[in-house]
């Protein structure tokens, strides 16, 4: 949500030379990501979005997400696919930073997602997990159950400050899930943060994933479980069955889940509520002074963690086990 | 340099509708503009720029402004032309707001103007304010000699300790040019702001002028004078005669400067100067806590009012008074 870095035209010009894009015909520093510096590129060959990496630790993990976006849209799915430039290197160097510009992906993320839409992140999230089968980079998921015990270590203090018992239920639902957290579940890449605001539609078609810098290797129901958080809650909290319901058929078109996913989807929900709720209570702890960002709710989380601790079983989201599997 | 209102993407179809623009393919705020929010659209038709107007005292001018960007773009001139809807309107509500959408010019604009771009802001310059006589509306120049005096009330305690007897140094000037300053020049529609943020080129073509919100009736030579001001100084506070001459004399091959204005031409400059050193002044004395935008620093101004202090004559810019005129 901020440009940190300005870039002069001619600079910027000269970085173009290095690829085959184009000429520069217009840039604007646009208010998406948190962490980094974007811009809008209109050049004569289309439009292209330029990335500079803010922080050390991005640029550390940048190949794992360069060479996922490639391998990705190599095998048909929608993402935004990083230019190389003449040399064949899809990472510059701009103002001193790391530098990546990806085709830019037209679309609008649903603010209020449909039906026909959750149903649609379905198919698109089984989609990316069958082509991330054969990419060959492994990245550690850092905010599985072994990160949220430090996530827990920072934001314990602010818990009950902010509702009375949450610092006991955040330890009591840590423990349990440390125990009982699945470890035989089919793996691979996941996108780990499928939210609404990363999925773009024209209408009611899909037109593309983007932002993967949470991308890693993990339990691929976990995303599943993440969407199911993300997708199918109403601004009053409540939860929509009938989203849910069109999210994992949608799901299931491409990749249905085996019996065991099935089984564990309630306690993998609630490993990603808890996932959200303390990474929102570790940043509304951390609000720089004078902020422009709102932090986000962390007690949004906290009642769907609740609601999942309520489900018995997949049923309870709408769908029935004979019907995923056939 | 902020996006202050989200919009749903199921709204702004819905407000596009009453438009012959397209069908909506994406949206992205723009870290431009400090007072309103702005989106550059994506349609089927092509690039927009949508702004929502968060004051209400820019509404109230809103009229104004448009007007003249539709009477400009129809004679030639170089610039955003306000959409109309299908009713005619120029000025929808979207999100509650006064909502305006307007073509997007290609372009970028340059961070270290070369002389061929101060050349291309001068004839730009001329045409502009030929183009303006026949424009009916009328709106005063707010930020003229009368309204600097406010501007200094409000300075005034903020000045000294910035710089030791900046205080004394703008109360004279005011006095100064309070008593000299010029009755009878040409007047007519003037940008009042043509920093070379508000001036697009592709390579050093000019392709338009922007941001017209500072735009007024006023004297003329006075719109020179804030261009010499923002386009011929040096990062190093040099002022640079050969960009001075290429711009004057840009100016010139469009409207040749009659001689009395030429003869205020460095009184002029020195109010421009002191104009965006009082505003300059006032902004770095109301920044919010914790803004991200970093006040501009007013003594840039102060050095420039000290340099058009020291100039006898136009010569001085660069230029031959024979040479104008001829």
């Amino acid at each position: 949500m901020a440009v940190y870095t300005d870039v002069a035209a001619d600079d910027l010009a000269e970085f173009l030379l290095a690829y085959d894009i184009g000429e520069l015909l217009s840039y604007k520093g646009i208010a998406e990501g948190v962490e980094n510096t974007n811009f809008l590129l209109h050049t004569s060959r289309g439009s292209f979005i330029l990335t500079l990496y803010e922080k050390r630790v991005a640029a550390e993990d940048l190949p794992y997400f360069l060479s996922l976006m490639a391998h990705l849209a190599s095998r048909g799915v929608s993402c935004p696919q990083p230019e190389k430039n003449r040399d064949g290197e899809i990472c510059g160097t701009l103002s001193g930073r790391p530098a990546v510009i990806i085709n830019f992906l037209e679309g609008v993320w649903p603010r209020r997602p449909n039906v026909a839409q959750c149903a649609g992140v379905g198919e698109a999230l089984a989609k990316m997990h069958l082509a991330g089968r054969d990419f060959p980079l492994v990245r550690k998921n850092p905010l599985s159950v072994k990160g949220w015990w430090a996530l827990f270590e920072q934001a314990a203090s602010g818990a009950d400050p902010l509702q009375h018992g949450l610092r006991a239920l955040l330890h009591a639902e840590l423990d349990h899930l440390d125990h009982a957290w699945p470890k035989h579940l089919p793996e691979g890449v996941i996108h780990a943060d499928l939210f609404p605001d990363n999925v773009f539609f024209i209408g009611d078609k899909l037109s593309g994933l983007i932002d993967f810098p949470f991308a890693c290797n993990d339990i691929l129901a976990y995303d599943v479980a993440i969407c199911l958080n993300a997708w199918c809650f109403e601004p009053d909290h409540s939860f929509n069955v009938t989203k849910a319901r069109a999210f994992l058929n949608g799901y299931n078109r491409g990749r249905p889940l085996e019996a065991a996913e099935q089984d564990a989807l309630p306690l993998l929900a609630r490993g990603a509520a808890l996932r959200f709720l303390l990474t929102r209570l570790v940043d509304s702890l951390n609000v720089p002074a004078g902020a422009l960002v709102r932090p986000k709710d962390p007690l949004e989380y906290a009642r769907k963690l609740r609601f999942h601790q309520s489900v018995n079983s997949i049923r309870d989201y709408g769908v029935e086990t004979s019907g995923l599997v056939a």
